[in-house]
């Protein structure tokens, strides 16, 4: 053995004694984990993040899961509440080590999982005993071992008391074989499936090795993923650009848009506006004395965000307006927006929440050398930490208090990712329902963090994504990179802030196209009224609107001929219909040989809900082309023939064989919906 | 404000208190990290493994790193010894949010590195003082500001006292300009590189944030990642096939070793071989009473894994081969493999380590339904747990205390990876310089596993990839992909256990092509005796060589006609020479248009040591093709010019332009090795 001194006295360098405590520890401690769990996906950031998913929808988990030697292993995922009571279900080997399992989460809330996996001595028995029979080469020895396994499970302390009883008479069966000298009856016994489902249940787990971390996975209700936007500015809702909209023309409204088939209202800020440096129309710094200003400044002396803009309504009348919505298979969804005007009461309550500059004005918004007046920010650490956090977080809890649970946040990249992760957490205590929409138009991981720490759902890049490549590059990443783990893209096709140059030139073909990708690209998407309209008018040279109801009241004809209602009707109720259209990740693009002509499917797991769409991105000139039919995923030969429906225009028929040609004539409709029906 | 218990009665649920202490943790906990650090690489399984670098080898670290809002942000690396001092490197923006830096570790042993990252206050302020003075727009309100900032870093605690003294300078200055109102005086002194290098040193870090993983680096001497090997059976070393070799038999073969430019000599195990079920010649189960066994059934009554096998010398002998093989430049490798002959004394001195039947038998290694009589393995858990532990870590510090710092571990993949983890660290308590081989040949997920554990080498897939689209994968693969960060594989041209089939049939010029792939592809690369001499007689239809060296004493001619020793030389030579050699990763692979010319370059990181190689892979038929000169790495035009020596036919020429055309005819020499000149 080692002569340690000696080695010692060589090298000049302390030498490991044979046996000291630190060394013996960490050796118990590797000896547990005897088996390799890696590569468990998804994971994000080692578990420091939350995995998403919304109720009842699959979680596939995967892992690479292997053990030295030879031997048989077998694995599991174990998953359950944050807290609560383990489940365990069978991972199946797939391939290269690797294994896989599908689980779900029946309600919203807080779940995790983990993976354990041992060396299954049964199996590998089984294994051998197999190669070793068909080779003649079977003998009692391997019978007695197998015996002796059987014994092992007895004190394994594993199943049920059923479990128990049907292994006592396994072994009995066993014995009386034995004693009959019949090999191929024990063989046989020891073989069958009944016994390796009674061994899985309680044999010994030998090895048993445990994934140390544990995984969370979030759970949100659907609406979280699959949902519909349509944004008002309620003000605006009177049908008078004189009169200021109340939460009554609101409620006048909604038989007008259930018909268009959304399920969410969503609205600016509804909070008092403040005065001082008031922005005028079309954002001009000279208001007239009647210019309602931005509801994005926030706060006045008639209240700041806990307010209702009194010209709206009351409470009462919100309330009201909350259940019609209901009634009307709509769900409100009100903006939280941290900003606030120079008017604001917190600037007096709380000095120590905004920055002061070194002669006792307070720091207004800027983007240097621009400054912005009506606004002011508050801050998060300093005299601020912790009790703006909860000023904020009571803000959205009083909100849920009122009825809203659904929360679009209004440039939450400028505020701390900390307070977004600890703020949503604490709603979530209350109400694990609770929905918040990021208003990030920023930088890609800077959006891929805000979901990180808890958003449900992001604005994204789509409005201004139009080109073919740009589509698929871009729903590609979503879909299938580990952002779809966690991060839910909701289309918006326009937003107050955003009139896209496409729509400004693309005429009313282009306004249909924007919608077909949205609604079926999305598995949230949005509208802000005015897009049915085919609105388009911009600020020259700008992606603004003109005249924006950022600025001023407006009012519109919702009926004006040229609309494209019936489109966001179709759309909606292809969402609501087709189990298809509820798996955003489900999306698979195939090849049109024609770069306007966009070409794709989704699809339920089974199968059973299958749809196609070609969306035709030139707005101006009818577009064809070759395209593949699918048929190898559907299992059929490339001669094969598919029943087809064409929902648009409602017929059926049929495909012979893979290649075929469509045109599609923009003007006619800018899209086409097929959905497989054999 | 949110009447909580309102809410509570609404949804039944549990109300979050106002302000309770776990939430209010939470939050401080959640506030300390107010920077975002994700995507840190390299970093294995969340920092569950070490990084592995060789002395002084770059270490090239690179993090997303962002924050809410605009500010500026600062971030660096953090990293030394484990226990130790951390040292500070910057990062550097790269671009979308990831940021570099490049560090290395001066001697082998164990390090860590971590990530620190702040808002930098001063940089904003830089920032926008800049655009508003580029507008006209700098006021003295933005002068105080920077002055708060420096009074601010006055109480920072970071800097040494010149720091302090120097920003007290600063600061004096500042206040004179300020007396006599000069603005732009002060705006050039708080601008000026000398201030924003004492304000990096010394100034606020403002919401400083750690990353949580130290990410383990473990540190070899170079040898791990770059060495030639060549391997002899020492018994069949004394040039008569009929007389056992000795120490001092390949002592004399030493010089002839040298002249090949070697730098590990590696023998298979050295120990007394048992009796029972001895094999024989060609792997027959009948051997002669001469017949010497196989040397991997280690054991017998004249020893075990700590007995040389008497026939070969003493430890004395020993001793001294070990001190001239030094002298020729090489350092000797030995095998440990567990294995034992069924007449090792550890079975009757520790029966439980050892698997025995019902029978009483002891149960021998099997691959059912194959048995292998000649061997028993040990297993590691058990009675076994941790006696054996302990034991094998011994054999391993008795050999470092002969002299031996590498070894070539056979067969690792069917002992358990939690002793390997172990056994490798204990050893590196007594010298970090331990080289440890994995010859495994098994699944690549397992392979990786072993690397991870802690392997400084791997045996590869090398010796089985010969086409030049599996050449160029397995080594993108190898040099590119994550596993590039902690295994390092030994390409073998062919070893006792494998004679490549490529070998039976390419005559020497297959050998010649091996060779130069081995010597360039690989880091580590090694070499089996006999290969020199292109032996190639397989067992008909198998992989072995015919009269194996593992079950028969044989006898060579080293000089042998046909030898390619110059050949061997050439690359260890150039190995030696070119600095390029030594980075196993700089690996690119160029076009060349033909399948069967693998064309490739080294490099330096600056450019000085700069190869290219063309690798004919037909070992019949010369082949030629046009091929692209990388003149955009050189950063040349298309149309450029570069200079370049031929070092196999050691002349100089000249490439005009990017296209060039080639031809190898393999008799003559199937390789080209260029070298830019200039």
């Amino acid at each position: 053995m080692a002569d340690v001194v000696e080695i010692a006295r060589k090298t000049k360098k302390p030498v490991a004694p044979r046996r000291d405590p630190e060394s013996e520890a960490r050796l118990l401690q590797l000896a547990e984990s005897r088996l390799a769990i890696e590569g468990v996906a998804p994971e994000i950031d080692a578990g420091r993040f939350a995995v998403k998913r919304f109720e009842n929808e699959p979680l596939d988990i995967e892992a690479d899961v292997f053990s030295d030697g030879h031997d048989k292993i077998a694995c599991a995922v174990i998953f359950g509440p944050a807290g609560g009571e383990w489940q365990e279900t069978p991972l199946v080997f797939w391939e290269n080590d690797r294994w896989r399992a599908t689980v779900s989460f029946p309600t919203p809330g807080p779940y995790r999982y983990s993976i354990i996996a041992w060396r299954d001595l049964h199996a590998t028995w089984r294994d051998e005993a197999t190669k070793k029979r068909d080779a003649g080469k079977l003998t009692e020895l391997e019978m007695k071992e197998a015996r002796n396994l059987l014994v092992e499970a007895q004190g394994s302390g594993r199943g049920s008391k059923n479990d128990a009883k049907a292994l006592a008479k396994l072994i009995a069966s066993y014995d009386k074989l034995e004693g009959r000298g019949d090999m191929d009856g024990r063989y046989a016994l020891l073989t069958d499936p009944e016994t390796v489902k009674l061994l899985y249940a309680c044999g010994q787990r030998t090895n048993l090795t445990r994934y140390p971390i544990d995984v969370p996975v979030w759970v949100d209700r659907e609406a979280a993923a699959f949902s519909a936007w349509y944004e008002i500015f309620p003000r605006s809702q009177s049908g008078d650009p004189n009169r200021h909209g109340t939460f009554d023309d609101v409620i006048a409204r909604l038989p007008d848009i259930q018909e268009m088939g959304f399920d969410v209202l969503y609205f600016p800020p509804i909070h008092p506006i403040g005065k001082t440096n008031r922005k005028g129309k079309n954002n001009t710094l000279t208001p007239s004395e009647t210019d309602p200003g931005s509801p994005y400044a926030i706060g006045s002396h008639e209240g700041g965000h806990d307010a209702l803009h009194p010209e709206l309504g009351s409470f009462d009348d919100f309330a009201r307006m909350v259940s019609a919505a209901k009634d009307h298979g709509l769900e409100v969804a009100i903006d939280f927006a941290i900003q606030c005007s120079p008017d604001h009461p917190w600037i007096k309550e709380h000095p120590e929440w905004f920055d002061w500059r070194p002669d006792g004005t307070i720091k207004f918004a800027e983007n240097p050398p621009k400054k912005y007046e009506d606004i002011v920010n508050v801050h998060f650490y300093r005299g601020a930490l912790p009790s703006i956090w909860y000023a904020l977080r009571d803000i959205v809890l009083f909100w849920l208090n009122k009825g809203v649970r659904i929360f679009r946040v209004d440039n939450p990249h400028t505020k701390p990712f900390p307070f977004w992760e600890w703020m949503i957490a604490e709603v979530r205590k209350v109400d694990p329902g609770a929905i918040f929409l990021a208003e990030a138009f920023t930088r890609p991981k800077v959006m891929k963090r805000l979901a990180k720490v808890g958003y449900n759902q992001s604005y994204s890049y789509f409005t201004w994504r139009n080109a073919k490549w740009e589509l698929e590059e871009y729903l590609k990443e979503l879909t299938t990179e580990e952002c779809a783990e966690y991060m839910r893209p909701n289309f918006f096709v326009n937003t107050p802030d955003i009139n896209p140059r496409y729509l400004q030139t693309s005429g009313r073909p282009g306004f249909r196209t924007r919608l077909a990708l949205a609604a079926t690209l999305g598995g949230n998407y949005g509208v802000y009224s005015g897009f049915e309209l085919c609105e388009f008018l911009p600020v020259p040279g700008k992606e603004e609107y003109l005249n924006s109801e950022k600025y001023e009241l407006r009012a519109f004809d919702w009926r004006a001929e040229g609309n494209i209602r019936d489109d966001i009707a179709f759309f909606n109720d292809l969402r609501r219909a087709e189990p298809a259209m509820r798996d955003f990740r489900s999306l698979q693009f195939f090849n049109f040989w024609n770069d306007q002509i966009l070409y794709y499917a989704k699809r339920t797991a089974d199968r059973r809900s299958y749809l196609l769409f070609m969306v035709c991105l030139d707005p101006f000139n009818a577009q064809g082309g070759h395209f593949e039919v699918p048929l190898w995923e559907l299992g059929l030969p490339d001669n094969g023939t598919v029943q087809v429906e064409d929902l648009v225009h409602r017929h059926g028929f049929a495909w012979h064989g893979k290649m075929q040609h469509w045109w599609i004539d923009p003007k006619e409709c800018p899209y086409r919906v097929f959905r497989i029906t054999d």
